[in-house]
């Protein structure tokens, strides 16, 4: 690449994936290792670096900087790790660590946040300066820019939409906490329930069994929707009942942060995108009407690759120029 | 007053207020008119220039701008009254009309904004980048600084705290929706369940029946803080059931918005103040332990005067030096 181009990063607890991105958010570049989790920080960080390396290799000029987002809590600034439990992670110093090695200025945020960078620069939130993304996938998470600036509280934890409570007499959430939105309509909490109900009910989940090879185990999110598509009436009460809290959630979202545009994304929303057009007609019967009067409720652009757009992007508007 | 000074008004559906604030927040002038909603727009604009004029006459100098709180929905920029229940009002173009008749710059906001613009600039929210108001009164409002500005969102409408859904399945709300924070703890939800408990079970409602003067529509919420004082098991059970839905309501928001100070006030707060220490307490079992970790929850600091010095300080903050 010859023009101006930076690095971006995705640190996931199984897939460690870095590109060279051009200043029009376009990946130009990619290089995807496996996350080696038990070779612990060192030999991630060592696989972070020699993902850099290769990037730099085939390049004719040197990257503005490097983006890094990772699936954990990070500390403003200093971009310490605090906690990152797919990494087995605890206070890694990853930017300052990085920025030593490489020799280019590093930041680090976290993985959502990274992706919310790249829809808000590069994607379905261009040009707008209020806008909520919630990601559905496993489970929720997302990110908010509000009146021009990316909002990220007083810990850096600003935007954990998937644990707003929906339900104060709801089920357990992997937080701790009850009836979150995520223990309602995330991947692992759809997977859970249909389980749950397929063993309760082996012949009204009959349908779901036989799609899942005939192993309750196997039964996920992607088996629900396919069954919904095959008119089965205890796939539909399952998804109908996660359409509920997301309406719900979504409708929290939108009066307490009155975006221009929610931007859905993640696994569970690109595989069954219906749900967008769902969430959207339940949420103008449930807001209130002042609050989603300009409101545009859209797919997220870049599918998987907000992570690593996001991520340079940030870097170039860290450090252009300087 | 010879020091630069401003006025600042509160506009609501039964009184209108209006007060010289000096540049450190302080009171120093009053006026109060009930609110002459029968006029309609004329009358109530007449009232308000009345009252900045009688400000006015006993100043030695000339106010820096008027800042005015109306309990409605209000434009941004234009300052257009677009909708007020308690008012009667619609598309009323108050800024420009008060702005042509005063000749000084004025500026148009909701009523639970600038009280929030006055906790943040003179009360309990000083010197903080990252804060959340919750005012628990008869409804539910508040406002979010975050990252060292007010959020608006892109309707003006951001910070509806109150109608955040805490329980999907709940009651009716006032807005049309179902379990919003408001109708499960704002005043008249509580005042609304005790006088249906009572009527269900006069025996075991006998002492808040008594308290209110043998008059279920004279119960209110002040009539349950005292039976919980008196040691009644039914108002102790309306209050928990409260205080849950005000827990999970400040968890939904700490973990959305992570702020440094969640300030909480309005008038069943400050009649309840041990609300305070019990929302505390509840909403660190709860909220994501890295979104509360540098969180203050604490009580208001202008108490009814929030407004009026709010609206004030956000007039200073737009023009002065303009």
């Amino acid at each position: 690449m010859e023009e101006p181009w930076s690095i971006g990063i995705d640190l996931g607890g199984n897939k460690l994936e870095a590109a060279g991105i051009d200043k029009m958010g376009r990946v130009r570049q990619r290089v995807r290792k496996s996350t080696n989790v038990k070779g612990g920080p060192p030999a991630i960080i060592d696989d972070v670096i020699g993902c850099i390396r290769a990037l730099r290799e085939g390049a004719e000029t040197s990257p503005e900087g490097v983006g890094v987002g990772v699936a954990g809590q990070v500390e403003k600034e200093s971009g310490m790790v605090k906690f990152a439990p797919n990494l087995d992670w605890r206070d890694v110093p990853l930017q300052e660590e990085l920025q030593r090695s490489v020799g280019l200025p590093v930041i680090v945020t976290n993985d959502v946040r990274a992706a919310t960078w790249g829809e808000w620069l590069h994607g379905a939130g261009r040009g707008c300066d209020d806008i909520l993304c919630m990601f559905v996938g496993t489970g929720i998470g997302g990110g908010v820019v509000s009146g021009g600036q990316m909002l990220s509280g007083c810990n850096n934890t600003a935007g954990e939409v998937g644990h707003i409570t929906v339900d104060l007499n709801g089920p357990l959430c992997s937080c701790g906490n009850r009836g979150c939105l995520e223990a309602l309509a995330g991947g692992w909490a759809i997977t859970r329930l249909a389980r749950e109900i397929v063993l309760a009910d082996p012949e009204g989940g009959q349908l779901m069994l036989e799609m899942a090879g005939g192993r309750i185990e196997e039964i996920n999110v992607a088996t629900v929707a396919r069954a919904v598509r095959g008119g089965d009436p205890l796939a539909r009460q399952l998804m109908d009942r996660a359409v509920y809290a997301l309406v719900a959630g979504a409708t929290t979202l939108v009066n307490a942060f009155n975006p221009c545009r929610l931007i859905l994304g993640g696994g569970v929303i690109s595989g069954i995108p219906e749900l967008i057009g769902r969430i959207d007609k339940g949420l103008r019967g449930q807001a209130l009407s002042a609050a989603c009067s300009s409101l545009l409720v859209i797919p997220a652009g870049l599918r998987t690759d907000a992570g690593v757009i996001g991520a340079a992007a940030l870097a170039v508007r860290t450090f252009a120029g300087k």
